[in-house]
């Protein structure tokens, strides 16, 4: 199950396999979501290796949420948080420039099928906040004010999709955009507002279609495609 | 650094914390990827916890890439993988199908998205493998075979991108669903082709713009956004 895809492979530890043994162990003994799981010794004594191994594997399946510990009951299955590992390396001074590239480049593709999403979902309150923001825009004093209204406005596009997979990987990102991305300056440069703005953008949830927004996107990310390839 | 967000939140281990202490430990006593980093010991040591503890630890940062053990150079800072931790709970039989049914809405989301990245990037052989798998599509017997021939042409446009994040994200995404989504058999019923199919596709690819294609991507999925809201 382990999925090695692009990664350079090194050597594969006693641990990394005693993780993807107690992985299929769990899924073939036929174990379900909110299971008491049995305890470290006789998983030691299953899998056939050290207590020491099983407890890192172990501690390693905790981190990905797959399993916790609760009072009384011992150690039970949970479902895994798809997004826990992710969260824990994004740091900017750990990722190349490379990988910063790519990961934006996935939240560009995110943002141009956001419109679908939009139109069937979008609420009062929401186009409340967007107000909102767009208002404090408007007497914003600082480039420091823009960017920060700059994320906040993206953010509560990602809300509005009430997907809460997304709205949290957005909300990863954003912080290692500011700093990983060089180019990111010339973009809040006064004098290069986007042909597309903020405001454009809400008056077409308002009154347009999810194709609309979609090219009214394009548009407010004219400079982003530019600068990108 | 660790992002909690929208989960449900147990008790903090030791390990968690000893955890995130070595990710600022390296980040801020300035080690680079490639660097040699301390041993057990002395990590064990400068962080003040046992070293069962810090093994645990360094198991997890292990296991998301961002450490490896090298022959004669010993521990060593590395760059994560980003889809380290996601690749290791893609599981059906471990996932919601709340979990299930959004990160399929990310997939439509990225491939609504894609139409950008596909124009500037696609090469000749690019659209060789394209025409390849509509000649084996044209010839397909089997419900099954044409499953595999969809996922096979999906694929494809995400190497397109030539962003590895997305391609690998793709990769490790498209098993789950096959098995987890229930109305993804309606999809595959006789007398039920999707109104711009994967020839239209292609087409537009040769002879339209980012603006058709995500108008016609739209139409693709028409029957996969009605059954999903």
């Amino acid at each position: 199950m382990i999925d090695t895809g692009l990664n350079p492979i090194s050597s594969i530890t006693m641990t990394d396999q005693a993780e993807e043994q107690l992985r299929d162990y769990f899924v073939n003994k036929g174990f379900s979501i909110g299971d008491t799981l049995p305890k470290e010794a006789e998983l030691a004594e299953a899998l056939g290796v050290s207590r020491s191994v099983i407890r890192e594997a172990l501690s390693r399946l905790r981190m990905l949420g797959m399993i916790d510990v609760r009072k009384r009951r011992g150690m039970i299955l949970t479902e895994p948080d798809v997004l826990s590992g992710m969260s824990r390396i994004l740091e900017p001074k750990l990722l190349s420039k490379e990988t910063l590239k790519r990961l934006f480049e996935v939240r560009l593709m995110l943002e141009m099928g956001l419109g679908e999403f939009l139109y069937p979902r979008i609420t009062e309150k929401h186009f409340m906040k967007l107000e909102d923001i767009l208002g404090e825009e408007a007497h914003a004093g600082t480039k420091a004010e823009l960017v920060e209204l700059d994320i906040k406005f993206h953010s509560t596009l990602y809300e509005i999709t009430g997907n809460p997979v997304i709205i949290r990987f957005q909300r990863m990102l954003q912080p290692i955009f500011q700093y990983g991305l060089d180019y990111r300056a010339e973009l809040h440069k006064p004098g290069k507002p986007p042909k597309v703005t903020h405001r454009d953008l809400v008056d077409i949830l308002k009154n347009g279609n999810a194709a609309n927004f979609r090219e009214a996107m394009r548009q407010h990310f004219e400079l982003h495609f530019q600068l990108l390839s």
